[in-house]
């Protein structure tokens, strides 16, 4: 099997139409599961979105999103499982979705949007934190605010760290990319220097004890794994009593396998 | 484990012969299903093939062969499969197997001649077209003629695709190399510029829709995939209601599982 | 995932720490199989341990040795079974461990070390064979006297090639590095010039028939596999019948079952 590509991405004898692959693969199994984000699509947002969508349209079976650069809704899944078990009943809580400091600026903003947009419909208020040059897709920011009227949630932003901790229930502060230096165009390359100016003066983005002491009493820390540690939070936090991480990683488990029993045996959640 | 060697390639600490892999895999499996063409083989023709059988000396269990540079017996038998249920007995029903253009000069002949070989075998008459520079292995060709004349099925030549195409019931239409062009031994490498300038005056060996119909009617497109569209076959043809190789790419699955149902568990398909 | 690290040699966005991974990694499986040598840790002999030993403290499930740069306890295992099979019991039987040439120097000394350990456990009389420069981890020596004194067994090392070989029941011999020529700080690379230096003057540290005659009538020769033929041993003694290295990777399938029968369903072996 060759790269799996868009028509307008083909290279013969080395990529596949995504019409075929997905034509083909739904013969073999009985679901399609995709992680694509990143360089293999050049880093262009949207463009591996684009690929599950085509995979989407083209499959006889169901097309699992493992992650592209728009969405992580199967994270997002075990995020809100284990807030659940963490909380109890969603509706009004309040959750702090931060951005964080990292050495790296290969950071898709996957996570922080499919949580977005499925804790506001868990009913949960939530205040986004991020400098200003780390908006999210005002395409998602607007579903976030449709979501929210439905369930009754409150979205807030702000571009100040402590202001977004203080007395929520749950810290989730993880690093994102600038969507802002992105390449539009497919061939075109990251500024890396642009990028990582970009998260320089945000050093002190950083959980750390103190911060975390802004938040409700009891509150815990989130992070969908691998941490950057010391960049985006300290090991006295990501390792301490507050921090949920290592519940949430082991709920991605059972997300999934809710995901496929879900699709595979419909009726079988009942 | 080391990369698998005949005794002549062996490099220390970094080949392992095939003799003492075949043996301790034997011990772990209950079959070992080989792929293996063009570069690990040097491109040299039949060198895959002789890694093959020297596995199935060694081996004390089955072997399958999942495409080398002389064979692909498992895409064969789908292959078969598709056409049978297509066009039910397949006696004296008309087959054409053609050269496409592609880009690239990449092309195993492994589909062609396992094909050619299972066709005539299963008593259909087959039309082999192709340029003359993209002859089969004349032991192929040798082969075949010896099956047919034990069916009662017919071979022929052309160097015309109208020719082959012309009142058949299948068409199966992809591209292949030239023999001519592959290195004899072992560390040459491939003429890439006399290779292509095989290729490039055939650029209208491409199956498209008036192509197809000169072939009899309800004929259909067969393709072992992945396809070069636009260059091996256009969107109409393979997207459209005369294209048999979905199906065939799915019978590629069942196929197997009759090879491994037949070998691991003999009588079971009886 | 990322590369599993050490704290001191994390790198944001590329490792994730190992009191992380193996947290995460507890709750998806039954137990953690790792394999990790030279490369990965630096060649910096006892690196790849300390990656192994993080994991198990922090894993909530069964570590597994695959083999790591000090011990293979796993290829010991079969080693035993192996020495059982063909030798009935096995106190004051006579095991040679004979260091062989190579043409390469990456061969760690896993093998030799957990053998050796394993052999006086098991009540064998061990003598260690090869030339000055190849001695085997002093840690390692040590212990094996420690346990030889638990059961009675004996431990010898000779620099002589048919001095260690005769009148022994079994050669287990096989290639491994001087631990001299590793660099002893990560970061630091393998001198490959002075680790081959010390191997050249040993070419004639080679197992064929004229040196496996000096051993007990019917002696077996063993080595854990890919062999480097020509180097390590002659075709007649690995391929002939006192050769027992295809029995012997066979039980590796046996005994790394039983390992995990024995972690998995405590009591089910007894």
């Amino acid at each position: 099997m060759y790269t799996p590509a868009l028509p307008e991405q083909e290279i013969p004898y080395s990529t596949e139409r995504i019409a075929d692959v997905a034509r083909v693969l739904s013969a073999y199994g009985d679901a399609i599961a995709i992680r694509m984000y990143g360089e293999p699509a050049g880093w262009v947002y949207g463009g591996a979105h684009r690929h599950l969508e085509a995979f989407a349209r083209w499959a006889s079976v169901p097309v699992i999103n493992m992650e592209c650069d728009r969405f992580h809704p199967c994270q997002a899944l075990a995020d809100v499982m284990t807030l659940r078990e963490q909380l109890g009943g969603l509706t009004g809580r309040r959750l702090c979705i931060s951005w964080a400091y990292s050495g790296s600026g290969h950071k898709p903003v996957a996570v922080p949007q499919s949580l977005l947009l499925a804790a506001v419909k868990s009913g949960m208020d939530v205040t986004l934190a991020h400098p200003p040059a780390f908006a999210l897709d005002p395409e998602i920011m607007l579903a976030a605010t449709r979501f929210a009227n439905q369930t009754g949630a409150h979205v807030r932003v702000t571009h100040d760290l402590l202001d977004g901790v203080t007395d929520a229930h749950a810290v989730y502060a993880k690093s994102w990319c600038s969507l802002a230096h992105l390449p539009t165009r497919h061939g075109d390359v990251v500024d890396e220097r642009a990028m990582l100016a970009a998260f320089e003066p945000h050093r002190d983005w950083c959980i750390d004890a103190q911060v975390l002491r802004h938040a409700a009493p009891g509150a815990g820390y989130l992070h969908c794994l691998p941490a950057d540690r010391g960049q985006e939070v300290t090991d006295e936090v990501i390792d301490g009593p507050q921090s949920w991480v290592f519940q949430q990683a082991a709920n991605r488990l059972h997300a999934q396998n809710a995901v496929m029993a879900h699709l595979l045996n419909p009726g079988c959640l009942a």
